[in-house]
């Protein structure tokens, strides 16, 4: 039986003049852009850039929706009140879905960033501010999250659709969450262990984690993360490997 | 027989703890709001709140398109290119368009602001990117320009429905021009009198200019500025005046 | 004996077209004016025109130092790396003095603003990170917090000044800490109310709690909130009370 | 009789995530640092790191001052008012200073960016404001221009101190203005030859133009652009057939 698995990456993360990096080689190879919307990166310009490769590759775009916060690129906790939270999500999924059309595709997904995307694990009022922005919207967005997160629950309660990512450049701990990154080894460099841990994670549905104990992770999507400098090299080993081993690429939410 | 013009105002110009000012009291008469999209003023919490009185008055909300420019206001001229500038207008459309929807309401026209307004009336490529992006969204938006802008034949060029305003609160050269606000008597401070002159410019299609030269304007829609402290007096006094001599006061873009 | 207090408020807390607000009336009367740099309000040119007023009033300035968030005014905790905050810090003290001195005053003092007051309070790092900047940038700067801060004895611990303050239109928790916002009682609205609460501190050195307990408060200043509607009308207040009760009113740290 | 000269290139353009780029390779070999002060690039951490090399080096330190402007990387030009301007400039100048002095050096020196580089070579208005904005910060400040510019007059009417820059990487016109960019031949890629053109300058007081004539160029300092892949590289190559040929290297103005 033919196994079928999304690719994701985090694109468009220049401004300005810090402009789109690896982004041209990545979109070769992902099924799922996961596009700056202007708040931790990414301005008007960049966002149009990214996308209309995007449309022309058949890559689907994803609204990656951030704190707003350019210095700390969206890695720092911001105590924002629900309601503005909600406002701003609303904010940045409608102006990349309004360049997403002039490029001829749309936003068919979200993903929280950064700081807000591990605030949306464990924290109630964030987590339900974002999954009400998104059921708001409407239009057949899904959600994309870790595994066990607050937001996916909250998302579901909306009737929002909800998709699990694993990350096959990031080593696990035995309870499933992340290696910080402050800690050795939490950073998969190799190409090949990298697409290697692809593979585990379809086919086994899981992987070791950096204790040697066996991680459940029943995901539909991996993330290659796009701040290495070798991502390129990563996510074409990856792409690769996976479809060497049968396994199907596809978004799993196509424009 | 009964004659309709549009009064609109340029509302939600706050930002963050800089609040809405006199915007309810402006929301009771207008029949168009020019709200703010975050460039030269407003944030998504700000632009959501205003959208939900627009929306509960069937006051219609139009994207009040600027440069990105918070502290100059959008009041600077900025050599944009125009690529960025058609990004930028596109951005935010998307953005104000999808927070007015969550309120229940939509974005049904666009209103370039500040610089940026007069930058249209006579600097070819900014006018055709406005124009351009307004038509590249699509979806029946109608543009709102000052009469004889390069901005109306674009978009008229690009299929885009074009509407003209004048102003009841400011004194006109013989030109059609606005007097300059540096010059003395640019400003009509007298609600009294901004509401005859709204009388003046419907009924008889014109007003005496700063000189008593007759000025013909032609507009279908008239504009009250609310940065004046007594911008909610002008605006009920205009609106009155205009519902006493039998003026039909509707949006030209309902919701 | 005669006693000597300093009146200090937050002002400059304008950006671009959001202006000064009640500055003009609270600089009547204040003693010291805790200026925003930038980072959560204020903009150069507004920096400009409170330290020209400060200056010719003999008021003396002080870098209300803040998180880099001017949509959330500063007022959200941010997860800021101490090594950036520093900089931070360093950087807004810098920009605010060298406009002070163009005007003919300079910058004597520093106060954190909003979440970051709160976050120096009881987070180690962030507390020794305000403090090593304060002590890096010199000149003799004094440190203004909430008595029993971190910060306070981070800065001591660098030879820094400190002065303790409390506010004359909150509530105290028995405990000495401020009655939260969200609970009846916790704004002091009425002029005169504050103004005798402003003599009882520095008279008898402390008040009653909003349980009634007895609170002392050994403070070298007292602090008029800016952003209540009456702010001018309660610092006129609180100025005339202590006059009249023989209380000397003068900056802790002159120009 | 040994000739001296100024290498300079603008440095600390990076912003939160996006880096410093070639920045270190450039501190090896360049006299004087121009950096970004955070309104068109440059975060106060990027500020401190720059700065705390430049000291180590004993790099003099430039505020490159600019418009507000971080998408735009201050390559638009602002019609900013010429107060707001002046207090800008003031503002950059400050922050910078305050922190290169906590990491031991101190800003010498001031060079307008992008857009405002260029708008102080006619704009009356405009040139005034900078040049009384680094007067009213005094301290000896130096200001870094092209030759003919009217800042360098009003710089020098206030008594500050002028110096005139030729690029050794951009082809010139024969009137001493640059090749455009849009123009073919306008920027010199090859290493070797911008070395060549860096002696020539030197030596000769002036080098051939894009058209084969003579452009008379009496200059303080050399500018090699950092923008270009190869930056380093060149800033290497000049360095070094500079000293070859006899030429001393140091700062205009030394911390």
């Amino acid at each position: 039986v033919a196994r079928t698995v999304d690719l994701n990456c985090d694109l468009g993360e220049g401004l300005g003049p810090w402009g789109l990096g690896t982004d041209p080689a990545l979109l070769e190879v992902v099924t799922s852009a996961n596009v700056a919307c202007g708040f931790h990166a990414g301005d008007p310009s960049i966002m149009g850039q990214v996308c209309a490769v995007a449309a022309r590759r058949g890559v689907a775009v994803g609204a990656h929706v951030s704190y707003p916060d350019r210095e700390g690129f969206g890695r720092r906790f911001m105590e924002m009140d629900p309601i503005d939270l909600a406002d701003a999500v609303v904010d940045q999924i409608g102006a990349l879905d309004a360049i997403a059309q002039t490029t001829g595709t749309r936003v068919t997904y979200v993903k929280p960033h950064g700081a807000l995307y591990h605030a949306v694990i464990d924290q109630a009022a964030q987590a339900v501010a974002v999954a009400t922005a998104v059921a708001a919207v409407g239009g057949d967005l899904t959600v994309v999250c870790a595994p066990g997160s607050f937001l996916a629950n909250e998302a579901r309660n909306r009737a929002v659709n909800v998709v699990h990512e694993a990350f096959v450049d990031r080593a696990y701990l035995p309870d499933g969450r992340l290696v910080p990154r402050s800690r050795g080894g939490s950073v998969v460099v190799s190409a090949d262990e990298a697409a290697r841990r692809a593979v585990q994670i379809v086919i086994h549905k899981g992987l070791h984690s950096i204790d040697g104990m066996w991680v459940p992770l029943d995901v539909q999507s991996l993330c290659v993360h796009s701040d290495t400098p070798n991502a390129p090299l990563i996510a074409h080993a990856v792409h690769a490997a996976l479809v060497a081993t049968g396994v199907r690429l596809a978004a799993f939410a196509p424009p």
